[in-house]
């Protein structure tokens, strides 16, 4: 078993998170995305959609993306349960993933490439765009924060997946990308430093 | 139970065509996307997002976003398995999922926000990402036409709810949005003509 991995990577690193978080370890080999590794043929017959993270079973079998990974995980070492027990933690917990993929991460991306100067080489950017989708990240943020107002972590009251998830998204956008949340939004940055703190964060 | 819906959208016919699949009935609301009930202050109370299907159970708990939806459907009612047996094909279910979703759905929906008569009134539209994201849809086709010429299936042998999913999407994408794909795409065509013809396809 490989895992295909980049440090900066942030959804490489959701799945880091998430297997510190289950004590599993799982050996890394890094993908130089600098270099456009990615996108080279004989990865593409691991992924064709060119990206990581990647895990590849002995046999060659090959699954790609973040979260599909883990639940490959999850269904092999079920303890502790990071995606629900019951039914309806399950749904809420997907429904929450979506939620992180689709209403911040999603747009998280449209600023990285259509705004940052170190993928100005890889498309034609559209700086309208990364200044719409500036809004939805903090549109975003304001529905995490507004869920943490009630709730210790993003989908209950016990660590799951989509914190992981959430942590590697978010520090993203913090950093490299450059769109910080708001030092208003007190409910996120609490869960944010308390995800932080936790051994799991240095992965 | 109810399952807010509406006849014309494709991620409430997600769960429609899941749910005929699966021979469940689930009671249907319809929330008017034209008079933007969705984004009333009683919906948002069921799904900030302000989007549907949610499904609401009877002690008043909302599951918003299609695919958690289903997959709640799916703990309780465990057959026929439309989200795979075994850890490698639950993992390749969410795989396949992710992708619809993140390579092929999202654009879907970017040119139908930049680009479509429908949705000028809603959003200040910027042409130009209407036509990256065109590109990106017959990514997508591609994406799937090379999968389905080895496989009956999007996500193997069996038909799953990566089928519903893409069913829903795709006759959206080439049917308002207005973005076919092209006919020399021939894997592509005989799953979507297979899709089609069973009943599910009604729903």
């Amino acid at each position: 078993m490989k895992l295909y991995d980049y440090p900066a990577g942030p959804n490489p690193r959701r799945v880091r998170i998430y297997l510190a978080e289950k004590g599993i370890d799982a050996p890394l080999v890094t993908v130089d995305l600098m270099k456009r590794e990615q996108k080279a043929p004989e990865f593409l017959e691991k992924n064709p959609i060119g990206s990581i993270p990647v895990l590849e079973l002995d046999d060659g079998t090959c699954i790609s993306e973040s979260v599909a990974i883990c639940r490959y995980f999850e269904e092999l070492h079920p303890e502790p349960p990071l995606f629900g027990r019951t039914p309806l933690e399950r749904a809420t917990i997907e429904m929450w993933l979506r939620r992180v993929e689709l209403n911040f991460m999603m747009p998280v991306g449209m600023v990285w490439i259509h705004g940052h100067p170190l993928t100005a080489r890889l498309v034609k950017q559209i700086p309208e765009a990364a200044e719409q989708n500036r809004k939805r990240v903090h549109l975003g943020y304001k529905l995490f924060d507004d869920q943490l107002a009630t709730s210790e972590f993003v989908a209950g009251p016990d660590y799951t997946v989509v914190d992981a998830v959430l942590l590697a998204s978010l520090d993203f956008a913090n950093g490299l990308v450059g769109v910080p949340y708001d030092d208003g939004l007190t409910h996120l940055k609490r869960w944010h430093e308390s995800v932080s703190s936790r051994p799991s964060a240095e992965a």
